[in-house]
């Protein structure tokens, strides 16, 4: 988490213009160790690909899976965020001539595993390790 | 948003079919801006779609997501959403034969952005405009 | 539901795999209806599956969407689910070499589907039915 699925035109990225976009997003999200950051590019055919009922080959639909912090009211928060993850996205939409829309959901931090483990808390020491690290492995109570 | 994420058997709707099965579900949700309501059809290979750990090619499994309004508890609410939506899909799946599925996810309107603006309230001028020009367009605080 | 979304490398899993997993899945959903557990496979090529900016063509992405019920503070519960969760995937995740990650929404059962029908409510006459017939059938107010 988060977990970013763009559903896009068929051929409107390469491989590089992905690789980019994904980096973008994860340095967007600053304050969480880098590999929890999940991005999974969709090609959708034109003739499967409605907005307004309209078939689109020149739209890009983002889906963003966040955790829940009963933070969605908080204006703040909420507009920063909103900023910095469409200046990651915005050269490669609005510039190349894409509409777009992203909408986000909350989802529970309480139900989340990476390789079979719940990760730790936020600012604890064990996070800290898996920040360094970028990966998971073990840790105690006491740590995380 | 709303998103419909419409996963169904290969080879099961023509693309005049994912047309009308769009402007259906766009005329359903009536309240909104027609250019809102998000339609992506993705098939299924019958290797790859299990329910109840069957492989099915006869069915259609529908994920929703649409705001967060606390009213999911509101009976009255659920019953004429779910006839509404229930209405616009039915031609095309139980006539035809399909098993299907739909459930609902809510996301907070907070998190949202079309063509990088954060959508105007409900009943304000600005999204008056955009529902009469059926497009996203800059606005300021007292319209939106 | 629930719904399982498996975005997985091209080519990892075999048919046979994918039916074992499913059913693997549906076993670990031991308290509802058989038919209510969907799984739907996604293979994402490896151009297009970044976890950490990375491309990955070693790396599981599991999205559950299950019905939200106030439990997901619940440690006791959250624990046991996830759990029975990763017992159910870890053979073909974890000892297969890949790397994973699993995420869980929760959605109103309010606003839900099958065959038309909103689902009798958990332990009633009706549900009963639905779990001895494994389908849905009609049922009046009494009974769900």
């Amino acid at each position: 988490m988060p977990l970013w699925n763009i559903y896009h035109p068929v051929g409107a990225y390469t491989a590089e213009d992905k690789q980019e976009i994904a980096t973008r997003i994860k340095d967007a999200h600053s304050a969480i160790p880098k590999f929890y950051v999940g991005v999974i590019f969709q090609e959708v055919p034109k003739d499967s690909f409605y907005m307004g009922a309209e078939q689109r080959d020149n739209f890009v639909r983002l889906r963003v899976d966040i955790f829940a912090r009963h933070i969605s009211k908080d204006k703040a928060w909420t507009e920063s965020f909103l900023r910095k993850m469409n200046e990651a996205i915005e050269p490669f939409v609005q510039r190349r001539g894409y509409n777009y829309e992203l909408h986000v959901g909350e989802t529970p931090r309480e139900l989340w595993l990476i390789d079979g483990i719940h990760p730790p808390k936020p600012d604890t020491v064990a996070e800290n390790r898996w920040r360094i690290e970028n990966r998971a492995s073990p840790f105690d109570a006491e740590e995380g």
